[in-house]
């Protein structure tokens, strides 16, 4: 499967866009998935793209269009006028997709396209998704789903999912509400399948049934999905009213990016880049952290600066620099991981924020000790003046106290202030350890040598 | 949901335990999902929790089996005579989670408990699941699945899975093979209820059907069923015979922890910790990348200690130490950490490895060129000795485009050679590349300042 996707195969299908073999390149393309024809695309140029693309039928299209680039995307559909947006595409696609095309276009068009959308139950459904933040339960749900009031029959049941299910890809799950939408429970396919048809739907339902509010956050989605092994989740109003239901597909998305969005900030890269992309794109993502990085290392140069003197008089103190620097940086890494990984895996602690910072201090304490006592013996054993031993060290343990509490504490601070935690790993505080590594370091050498 | 599980709550249920009112606990807990009660338990000591546990019904008892950590199942099922282990939790289990579970027992106590099994055709399935290493295909599938005959009717299929339905949690899909068992399509459930009873399956089943061989990675398992948007993954063997399925919660799992994994790697932690943890595993987890750490600091104060004599006559050399170990690190994780990611997410990439570097050596000469300019100017206009500003902006230059091209060039090579890329995110390519710009500044400005 993923060996058709290899640079022959696009090369061999440019060659026949070249020569306008409609046919064999839809035999080509015919049978992949949507995916595999996105990312395709990325690799023509826009005529080629184009042809390609409107080889597709409507239903294949439609859901081309959903995984391709969205700039890629903006640019395609405001080349076309709103009611071949509607008819062609937004009409073939789950409200949530279609919430999510719409979302990115400009105001104006976004009306016009809701207003040439003949199904107007759909367009309806459409316009509220868009209300929702896209990060939001509301922002990734779906409207479609099967609903069954809990005073039918299997029989009614299944006749109205036949109907329900038309517009929808997957069942998983029906959902079972009362006379005012309220949801009571869950009915999975397979118990209804079972069932004798004349069996009242209330007394099969599942009443464990685990929702999520409309405005909940989607890493809370995410974590409860996972943490309960989840393929489907309801979503509710504040009275309890089904909204709608997010997918587990989506939510592997919502995993995948905010994995991706830490692990990016603790490479020190902004934005999503891969190494596929082109090299403005790559270096725009490195500049930003290597600036802060260089300012940093400027800072650093004033501080050893002002100690000019001392250094001049006793240069091996410059020789540990590196060391302390490192480090510093190193130990406030750590710290800040361990907090940032727990918080998005939305694993349960039941410690208090002055047990955590207790815990921490501990950690911090063991490893002080531990790494200054290994560097006293080093440069006790090389005969080095009791000075620089004494300065090194010593300095090596406050710095890895100082970088332990202020790893554990700012992204816990942060995340009480609701802003993502993940910014303590960034180039800031790492940035920051380091020059306190320094300062400290030199306070002490110099205290010490005088 | 999530705050029910309180400090208060737990507290409370201890207090519960130690009064012995086991009605009472089993009220407060008879709800909860299996991976709750699982955490609970490792908040109680091992009597409470033993107390607790007995209270279960077999089915959630061996639900909430699955969910407590290994070492703690290990050492509650030692205590169990295997004909207890079989009857009161294995067969109550898929046949995945029972291989997981048996498969970290040891090897004596294997056997037994398999010899205990009931259902022999259960059995069966675990012997055959527990031959797979863990990470791959068949680590991670259930023998669970509905699979249904081309040439049957709708309504011989109905009645085909409500007898196979029984073992099984959820179906998502139905499989249909041909008389020897090869995997030829599928079918959704929903596709099932809404035919006629007397149609032929084979001509209602969904051909393009996309599988996993039985031994691969579970990291391909993982990209596929992301890539596209699937619930359950059908695994075949060489001859293309359908051998069991994959469910996207088991995938999550591992998108989870490979993410983690690379997390982990690049913030320098050795083994998965949470703050939740002990002090010793969490100090267990920082002590190897910050002993490395020391190492590379000591090799640094000995490449610098090998030009005293030039640090003691010129010393605002020494000024510039950190900025560019800082950058020679910054550099080459950045580097590493997209060429670890992309690889991660499977995302496509067209590029040979030729282009690839090419590309990385083009982002190494714009940055390069970019922040020695900056630092040129910075110590130019500050009126700095022109020796010192060469040296300074030179070694930024060289050091930048090191680092890149080994940040870049070794998780490809590592890659290649089948070793897990994150590595060279890790201490070791840091660290070197922290020391290599050390040895490239001091080389540079003795050069020019003699």
């Amino acid at each position: 499967m993923k060996s058709e996707l290899t640079r022959e195969f696009i090369d061999n299908l440019i060659a026949l866009i070249g020569e306008n073999s409609g046919q064999e390149v839809l035999d080509l393309i015919e049978d992949l998935h949507a995916t595999d024809i996105a990312e395709i695309m990325e690799e023509l140029n826009l005529e080629e793209a184009k042809y390609l693309y409107m080889l597709l039928d409507e239903e294949k299209a439609s859901d081309v269009l959903v995984e391709i680039p969205e700039d890629d995307r903006k640019r395609f559909l405001k080349a076309l006028p709103p009611e071949i947006i509607a008819s062609r595409f937004i009409e073939h696609m789950n409200s949530d997709d279609a919430a999510d095309v719409i979302a990115d276009m400009e105001e104006d068009l976004q009306e016009a396209v809701l207003q040439e959308i003949k199904d107007k139950e759909q367009a309806s459904d459409i316009a509220d998704l868009l209300v929702y933040d896209e990060d939001t339960a509301g922002g990734i749900m779906a409207k479609e789903l099967v609903a069954v009031n809990e005073n039918w029959t299997v029989q009614n049941c299944l006749k109205e999912i036949s109907k329900q299910a038309e517009n929808i890809d997957e069942i998983y799950y029906v959902y079972v509400v009362d006379d005012d939408f309220i949801l009571k429970g869950l009915l999975s396919l397979k118990k209804l399948i079972l069932q004798p048809t004349q069996a009242i739907i209330k007394n099969l339902v599942t009443e464990e049934v685990h929702s999520v509010s409309i405005n909940a956050d989607q890493e809370e989605v995410a974590q409860i999905m996972e943490r309960y092994d989840m393929v489907a989740l309801p979503v509710v109003d504040q009275l309890g009213r089904l909204q709608g239901r997010i997918t587990i597909d989506d939510v592997v998305d919502v995993i995948r990016e905010e994995a991706e969005k830490d692990y990016q900030m603790v490479s020190g890269l902004v934005g999503d880049v891969e190494s596929g992309d082109k090299v403005w794109q790559l270096t725009r993502a490195r500049i930003p952290w290597l600036f802060i990085g260089l300012l940093g290392g400027i800072t650093g140069a004033l501080v050893l600066g002002s100690h000019e003197e001392s250094l001049k008089k006793i240069p091996e103190v410059a020789f540990f620099i590196p060391l302390i620097a490192a480090m510093a940086g190193n130990v406030g890494v750590q710290s800040s991981s361990i907090v940032v990984q727990s918080i998005a895996s939305g694993s349960r602690d039941f410690d208090s924020m002055s047990q955590k910072l207790l815990k921490e201090l501990s950690v911090a304490l063991i490893t002080a000790l531990l790494f200054s006592t290994l560097i006293f013996n080093y440069n006790f054993f090389r005969d080095e003046s009791m000075n620089l031993t004494l300065s090194v060290s010593l300095s090596l343990f406050i710095v890895i106290l100082f970088a332990s509490t202020f790893g554990t504490l700012i992204p816990l601070v942060l995340n009480k202030l609701k802003i993502d935690p993940a910014l303590a790993t960034g180039p800031f505080i790492t940035t920051m350890n380091d020059i306190l590594g320094l300062i400290i370091y030199m306070l002490i050498s110099n205290a010490l040598y005088n």
